[in-house]
């Protein structure tokens, strides 16, 4: 009996999330390709463990998340959601997922998502997570859940604080993709590339953000989610603070001199 | 005595507002052409009823707001307003808008905007409170009331969640219009078609949500409204609530199994 | 020794800001273009000053801020910074900083940047901050401070109210700069005209909002501040009051009045 065609090389074994580093950059990529990486219990408990020690671990900078096969992320895992049915069992994965959602946005690194494909529902609301996102122009992005009955209801949560209302509702209540200009052009992603050209192109930007300050970089990730719902005075209080905190660092002072003394600056991390 | 060119089928038994209903959509027409559909205190008690009725109207799965005339709707009318001065009377009128606005944000169905020509002040705020809107080409949108000393501060509370601020404050500040492809490229609309295609396109987009579960499209608007404001923890704690009573309802259970057979699903609206 | 060719006519005692009037309009310009227009505590002083000053002033209807010299502003001048070191310094400066980016946004007038080369870090605010921007081909947006090791943690707030999250956390993560176009397709301007014609068109601008009632303006603007913080039903009922006080006004009365007359009004600014 011969492998299946579309994934020759794989086996049982493989695990069903990848890890790797490289000069600071770690990058974590979904590997349940004939699932569409649908977010199983396991491979949503995997991503979590994943993320949390890419944030404990100093050798860390920035995280790439990526996927393989045909399919970027296809949400939930439909089937093992019909298997453990009941409020109790729903409500864990719910909450699971949510937390997952939360790691990325609160992670003290920032994370890149590099999209060569499909993202639907919690895909999409991955995709929508992340700090940044680099996109082939194959990606498409969609919240099909009202076909099913099933309103995509967290990944609209996401959804709606990185693109204009009426675009969110457009999505929600078709379930039609955006391709990937249009994703562009509402403010989804940042950048789309030729497909040969995207882990090139999501590394380069990964790199270039690993060589600042991590102290610096994790203040003002930390500080940019926390001032966002709030009013704007209380807004500028909290992030003239952070300013202030930001200029004793060893590393904003190291910055400026350097800057003013035209040399390339060495971080310490403080 | 010959009728006016521009209405030549209308007489003063006219309704100001037509409505009818296929497979699902009821379409709601303001019909004062020749007073630019401007919002009299009358048209906006007909609408507010159209709209409660529709609300509470199992055959209605989505609502299209349209227009005949010239013009789409020139907002509030101030003729009427002049000759009913006084704080209590403005007081009134302004109070039963946003009510009228707020009833479009909470209906239980989505409500499409269908803008054939010019939207100002509460017009243009009509199209900015329903959940998705379809323009043709020669449709304009603007909020004027500064060029009459009278500020479109109400229109602005839809229009500042619907595009971005510096876009809103050269609408409000400037009055100038924006055209049909400014409006969508920033968000205020979700589509531009020829004049022509116009019904045809937004009845399509009417139906194919029309045949969605009515429970599920219910539920998932509904959410929408709920967790804009909310911040982002509590948006999740809120949004997988709505999740799991999603999943437990029948519609989700057809729609995920139906999904899953490759057949089409049944809804049973629970 | 001649005087530096970038500044022929330029002499120590040359003011820091410039400021003039014409029809309404008053001017305040940068003028430390050696310094790159950097807000050092004695420039933000003066803009400071000469805000408070256009505010209380019936004269001026508008506010334009231009710069000098090749570059619109750096953001802080971080020599001096590095000179007054110490947490209580920075927080004065801070403090200072982001008091002058809320008269911006809370001047009872109007306050249209005038962007003609490059504004980056507290620039990039100063641009965010005002109502309206007109800029110059050659304008550039940027907020590098994780460059030297300090994130732009404060223009961070202007910016993520004005465009969508994950451009600014684009520009916050690698301190690239927004080219115009790019600035104007995501909200950050609201138009983009050639150098030569900058002036002359952010000058038509002004006049237009120049031309109407102040009181209406003033109410307006500030209503605006006030109800995009708010949810939405708590937001109309307090645009709905602002409605009610600007129709009991006599600008709005006879501004509606000339409209019904099919004449020009003439403003009494109550």
């Amino acid at each position: 009996m011969s492998a299946p065609t579309s994934a020759p090389m794989m086996s049982a074994c493989d695990p069903i999330l990848l890890a790797e580093t490289h000069e600071g950059v770690r990058t974590l990529t979904l590997n349940r390709p004939q699932a569409r990486n649908a977010l199983s219990v396991a491979l949503m408990g995997a991503l979590q463990q994943a993320l949390d020690d890419a944030g404990a671990d100093d050798a860390v900078r920035v995280v790439i998340l990526a996927a393989r096969g045909p399919v970027f992320c296809a949400g939930h895992d439909l089937r093992e959601m019909r298997a453990n049915p009941g409020a109790v069992a729903y409500e864990a994965l719910f909450t699971q997922c949510a937390r997952l959602m939360m790691t990325l946005v609160h992670l003290p690194k920032p994370v890149i998502a590099c999209v060569h494909g499909m993202a639907t529902a919690a895909g999409c609301q991955l995709v929508a997570s992340c700090d940044l996102a680099v996109a082939a122009e194959e990606a498409r992005f969609a919240t099909p859940g009202v076909t099913i009955g099933l309103f995509c209801s967290t990944p609209m949560v996401a959804l709606s604080r990185a693109i204009g209302r009426k675009k969110v509702m457009e999505m929600l209540l078709t379930g039609e993709p955006l391709d990937a200009s249009t994703a562009l052009a509402h403010g989804l992603i940042n950048k789309v590339v030729a497909q040969a050209d995207l882990v090139r192109e999501t590394t380069a930007l990964a790199r270039s953000i690993a060589d600042r300050s991590p102290l610096t970089v994790a203040l003002g990730k930390a500080a940019f989610q926390r001032q966002i719902d709030m009013p704007l005075e209380q807004a500028y209080a909290y992030a003239s603070a952070i300013m202030t905190r930001n200029m004793m660092a060893r590393d904003a002072e190291e910055g400026i001199d350097a800057f003013l003394e035209k040399r390339a600056p060495t971080w310490c991390g403080r």
